[in-house]
């Protein structure tokens, strides 16, 4: 009967997903039981930290000006023209290169831009490359539209990218590739020569199949890096790309929903890409970013949350995982850990954990099994507190 | 070369765009050749009230509170609790049927909406029936997921319901029907006594082919009716039926995309739908919809714009209308006037009226020849002054 309902393929994700779903409830459950200050929960991708202060102030600027005809009007389906103005001159500052306004639609969070960009450019059975460990979400970003997701497994440890299986997995249907760096799950980022390395492969490949290869570099942990100087722009290597972000994390508003797709301007064809953006933001219902989160945007464009206190999360954290014997590639960037499981059946090691009220993802969640995934959106006390448990849990196994 | 570019499909819609584009181009060059107020602009429908004022002071509040952590940060996909729960009391008002918070979704606008339950239940070639003539948007989101949108002619000039033709048009593969009442373009609303025929048939035709085909009740004009008493709900008559709604002209937010999906709580499968379109909600990018407007709805529900205003201008349109010689039935809602063109191009009238600085939208554009669409969301004195043009226009087909 319940085929009736709901179309097969979406029945279908419900069946998988009631797993997160329980996991979900699980964790719910111990923070009644135990109480939520005495649950250690890493497993949440949802920035704790408040939206920086002046965002507070530019609230109430927007509110005088709500009496206006049309203050909350339709508008360009690509974003108020002063909004793509601003973010196009954060976006030129971060990548090294200049993007003019009209390479940049705002959109519904980096997800809705991601959306957009795949309804313009999928054909059905067209494929999209990952590497993997990926963020789950692709998976149906590119189903949406009849295309497959290709997951290709990183080198094991460092998640540095396996060009000998990438190259592998490039055929005439691959119409696209997802890189995300700082990397959610891994916390991992990719050198300028290895974006150098993957831009020539592209490259390689689109001549081959006389098929364009975009690359897609979503990035919206671009702010939250902890080494030394800038990380590389995929503008600089690959013609074909386009970067999708969003203010999510940097201004702790994920729930507002803004982000952007900004087009190479070195694209030959970028005009034509970015109207087809444009009408699908348009035709898939976002219509327009939502206006009240676009005008909170423009002016809270210099502000981001305190980078430092996140560091300092994650050297609390490095140092319990050292401690109680954890293997691992230290993060470089964003909010997450990603250590190899003792035991190879990452599933039953997060249920371990969980006896002692730590929450955790496995890494078969993200294509990538033998792993967990550790968020740090959770204050450093917590963390601190979490210290014994981690230490008996992993006792079990030393 | 061109191809290469963008999904085949979204190419074909960018070509057949292009004219409407044209004539919305036509528009500005217009106004900036005579000065805006002396172009009578009829051809967008946004709204140009300003949002109540209560939102002003609402939206102050909302500023109070977001220096609190998480005050903007991901939230359950199907929107805040608090949200649902006044939303679904004003559901149930409106449409007379208790319905719980569970049953409403919170969606980015009607067009958010639409998409995640059309992605939530469409497989591909499956039809979505709609009587013409109709908001031509329907037709993308019919298509984002694969579908086929069935327009079937209403009746000439009263835009009834044409019950035979309908009857011919479903079919093994309908899916679902779209109803629009009060009616974009044409301003009619659809009788309890149509609804209660239309339910009849569709649940015939379910049951002759074994598969559920929904009613989908688009409603953001229904707050706009001129009429006595109250429109009916397709709640009293369709089990498979959903609402989905918008505050964009009830509240003149069309901007900040806010609106609802509600499943007849009579629906036998109603929680695996609702599960379904608060996955598809997520995944086509939404998330969410966007924090800043659903809680500035949830303290503004109580206030819509000044119907007054509108059927005042109804009025004053109609007078016009009238005495230059126009054919047409009244609208009984919504603020637009679908009138019989006195030539059989309606694009080449438009084009008449173009010469007048009259701007109006060919009822081609909605899949229904022979009629132009006049949107009254422009102020009073505007009609009023568009009245020689008018008569000079149709001066020369009398």
């Amino acid at each position: 009967m319940s085929k009736n309902v709901l179309a097969n393929q979406v029945d279908g994700f419900i069946e998988k997903s009631s797993f997160i779903r329980k996991m979900f409830e699980n964790g719910i459950e111990l923070k009644k039981k135990f109480g939520a200050e005495n649950v250690y929960d890493f497993s949440l991708g949802n920035p704790d930290l408040p939206p920086p202060t002046s965002l507070v102030k530019n609230l109430h600027e927007i509110a005088d000006e709500l009496s206006e005809p049309f203050s909350l009007g339709y508008m360009p389906n690509a974003g108020y023209q002063h909004v793509r103005d601003v973010v196009a001159t954060k976006v030129s500052e971060e990548q090294g290169v200049e993007t003019p306004a009209n390479n940049v639609v705002i959109s519904c969070g980096a997800a809705g831009g991601m959306n957009a960009f795949f309804r313009a450019t999928l054909n059905t059975e067209d494929e999209v490359v990952v590497p993997a460990p990926y963020f789950v979400e692709y998976n149906f970003y590119v189903s949406n539209f009849g295309g497959k997701l290709i997951p290709v497994k990183s080198k094991d440890m460092t998640f540095e990218l396996d060009f000998e299986a990438i190259t592998k997995s490039i055929t005439p249907k691959t119409r696209a590739m997802i890189i995300n760096s700082p990397n959610n799950p891994t916390g991992q980022v990719y050198t300028a020569e290895e974006i150098k390395q993957l831009a020539e492969l592209l490259e390689a490949k689109s001549a081959e199949f006389g098929n364009t290869i975009y690359l897609v570099s979503d990035e919206p942990y671009r702010f939250l890096y902890y080494g030394e100087g800038k990380l590389p722009s995929v503008f600089d290597y690959y013609k074909n790309s386009v970067v999708i972000s969003s203010y999510s994390k940097s201004l702790s508003m994920a729930g507002a929903r803004i982000g952007y797709v900004a087009v190479n301007p070195a694209m030959e064809e970028s005009e034509l890409l970015l109207q087809g953006i444009i009408l699908t933001n348009r035709i898939l219902g976002f219509v327009n970013a939502p206006a009240i989160a676009q005008k909170l945007l423009a002016k809270s464009l210099d502000n981001q949350v305190d980078v430092a206190i996140y560091s300092e999360r994650c050297k609390a954290m490095r140092n319990i995982l050292v401690e109680a014997g954890f293997e691992f590639n230290e993060p470089k960037g964003a909010f997450y850990f990603f250590v190899k499981s003792p035991i190879a059946d990452d599933v039953e090691f997060c249920a371990e954990l969980m006896k002692e009220n730590i929450l955790a993802v496995p890494g078969s969640g993200f294509g990538f099994s033998g792993y967990i995934r550790l968020t740090f959106c959770v204050g450093k006390d917590v963390i601190e507190r979490s210290r014994e448990a981690f230490l008996k849990v992993m006792g079990k196994y030393n």
